[in-house]
């Protein structure tokens, strides 16, 4: 598919600087624009690539100002990325799906599919299973008995769901996701061994989740382990039992929540971030990357960092005093001895 | 199924108190008891739930004393949480058990299957493969040549076995986990690349061990890595080539053991802990979360945190002037100021 | 198989101290050396296991020099370890290979399937796939459409590769690795919701590149997510969206990197190091295990520890006093106070 800049102007809202009738048929990034491709400049770090991008359209926001010519033509609008995000939605939109159960599929007699179902070959369906409408489960997905499963919802390649594990509309797993795995319980014995905790509990994804390849999120031991609407999960993370996470929660590679923690809304947590067990975190709290949370956070809106955390300003000045630990102890022992000194100075003279 | 508080107090040999004829038919947290439940009491962060929970009887240790009135009927045992654990695996061992060998598997005419096997659709299992009594193995596991899994393990769906392997009797592993994956070992050459080191070695899982979901446990290169009888190990945790970890020794989740690194028995390892390669940590050792250990540790029963890791109350300390040193150095500083003067001042007067 | 040491060092070219003619059909580390094994000395942390181990020839380098006797026939080489490594890839490639595509496996009629493939059961291979000669594919791989796998690839079991991703030749890929999943990218709105933005680009492997079990590379946003020529990646590794890896970088467990960053040639990480977003990484860079790397790094070859990052040397002696701290506040604390004495001598003296 072809479009010209007017065609994306008109639909964008946007105002165009240069010619209007260039065509583009794919997406580039402002540091790799080649002719016939649509670039983007949104973070200002990348500014100084657009004089020689070679892009035939670039998208700008309103406010941009060149400080020398540009070759492509531009295209001025209220906010580059979201345009952008519009844009690759539109043509994403486009591409066909795929649909119809694959007879090498395994599906149980007393599961429920929805219309319009995509289900690839390998896939495992237990029993009274609920599948609503529009769902795309690729290869080798394994849903347990008793899990239902929302409208529009997405299974990448290789996604488990434990039985009895709840998925809202508009979810998106990706491969290798695994959801209601046993929460790590056990109890200590008296010879040194310990005995499981059953998890009897599992977990509910709320509406318009996404959860990142390779993450784990685990059933609770009793009730539910729950990820409230709209939270987004990148891989690698792991979620323990009876979390929960709130609305609109974003939550970065790598990261852990601990067991029983409750996650405010709004809240963002950068890669690697460590939260223990059994804390409430305020309602946006912002967490920099491999931070390391001991206790509970009371105070909204606050940004933090560092093993332990600390408030991000506090942990900036302190690290900054850190990196130069070794000249400040050379210059106390250096005062010690000045002390000294100065002591025996007013010893000779009184 | 529903109980009485009477039946239950009887098989716990609790004491009752309250209306031993109140009936529960499920499990729920103290923070969310429901008429009809029984919840329990036993972190004491929880006390301040119980007046007004709502589930129809509550465990608690015999010495807990309830400050207000409780609505519930308690039932007092010598360790709540442990009681809870024996209700939920007599309520969990009811559940019915699926059997017998799906025809979607494959399996090789050369493994052995045990009695009272359940084999899911999609799983594979390899040629040479022994297979013991009691065993479940859920959709789409890979089983490799050569593999031994000893009897009552359960394997849940997308678990992979790399080729001889050797899993003990009661194994759990979670979904996604992997066990015998190559060694990280590469030699480097003269010209700047790597050339691997075939990892000849194989797993060996002991009795009673639980792998969590998405971990990982490499071969060894020569030789066994070896999970020693009832560890528990959570999701996403990375075990290297060659490592040997002590029997009961419980590992929380995305924590990583380096290549070689021998763990002794009975310790405690917090989330996202770094331990580094060929180090040997003493029995009964305890590291906190997100504690990076560079050495060895000799002495047994030792508690550890921090990067790199401290004894735990040493990095208590050192953490609460960490946060205090820009204000510390400000002190120096003006210390620094007052010598000079006094220096200026003695001068005068000498 | 049985070789004599006489043999071994023939194809070593190596000098044999002992008897040349003692056979050994097997390999073991040095610490658990039997009769009838090769064992090595390479790492001189194991040097004391040399004068009891019980393996039948050891390999060590040319200059080690002996301090008591040694029981076994040592073999002198250049490089102990390298020519382990040259002795364990010739037994390895003996074994036999499989080959053949397996009935219960999905192989569109699109996809081309080179010479001397080993497609194995409930492996997905979806539409306009080119599949090269040479390849293994174990239990349960999914790929997706367009995608592309050069010579000489080995996937284990459960690997996922998304649509239109290329795997270079001679590349392996661990079990449960994901290639090409979504990037983390949202755009916040103003309900506090996000919307995703699609991500349109792929992932590139290069030749020579090794993926360890259940690690994440993301595809791009636009363009690709680029590995190069000889990367070595372990297990549960994170790369986002839009990251280059140069040529020969190693990058060992749990370590992530952010979307956009490009990590020069020849760098060596650690496990569990976190790289920021949007970050140029020189050549030759060395991260310690944990550290975390929030800015560019513009000299090569230089090596850093910590979090934040300072150079090695720097962040050792940090630690240093860090673990001081608590002793340090109190010396300063002391000398305030000595300082206010002499202040009032001072006056009094006055």
């Amino acid at each position: 598919m072809e479009f010209t800049a007017q065609q994306i102007a008109d639909f964008l809202h946007g105002d165009i600087e240069g010619d209007p009738s260039v065509k583009v048929s794919n997406f580039s990034k402002i540091e790799e624009g080649k002719p016939g491709t649509l670039s983007f400049l949104s973070n200002p770090k990348y500014i100084h690539y657009i004089y020689d991008c070679k892009a035939s359209i670039i998208l700008v926001n309103k406010d941009f100002n060149a400080d020398k010519e540009i070759k492509s033509t531009l295209i001025r609008v209220e906010d580059a990325y979201q345009s952008l995000a519009l844009l690759l939605t539109l043509v994403d939109q486009t591409k066909q799906k795929k649909t119809g159960i694959s007879p090498l599929a395994y599906v149980s007699e007393t599961a429920k599919i929805g219309e319009n179902a995509y289900i690839a070959p390998f896939v495992y369906i237990g029993e009274h299973v609920t599948i609503n409408k529009n769902v795309a489960l690729h290869a080798n997905c394994c849903i347990e008995d008793e899990v239902v499963l929302g409208e529009n919802v997405t299974l990448f390649s290789g996604v488990k769901i434990y039985n009895n594990c709840v998925i809202g509309n508009n979810c998106t797993l990706h491969s290798g996701s695994v959801i209601g795995s046993d929460g790590f319980g056990f109890a200590p014995t008296e010879d040194g061994s310990y005995k499981k905790i059953p998890q009897m509990g599992n977990v509910v994804l709320e509406d318009n989740v996404e959860i990142g390849a390779n993450s784990v999120v685990d059933r609770a031991t009793m009730g539910s382990t729950i990820i409230r609407k709209g939270v987004k999960i990148d891989n690698l993370v792991q979620i323990a039992h009876n979390v929960e996470i709130g609305t609109n929660t974003v939550i970065a590679a790598q990261t852990g929540i601990s067991g029983s923690t409750k996650l405010g809304k709004q809240c963002i947590l950068g890669g690697q971030v460590g939260i223990a067990g059994h804390l409430q975190i305020a309602d946006g709290s912002i967490f920099g990357a491999q931070t390391g949370v001991p206790n509970s956070i009371k105070s909204a809106n606050q940004a933090f960092q560092g093993y332990p955390a600390l408030p991000v300003m506090n942990f900036r000045r302190s690290s900054v005093v850190y990196k130069n630990l070794p000249d400040l102890q050379n210059t106390i022992y250096a005062m010690q001895k000045k002390i000294q000194e100065l002591e025996n100075k007013i010893s000779s003279i009184s």
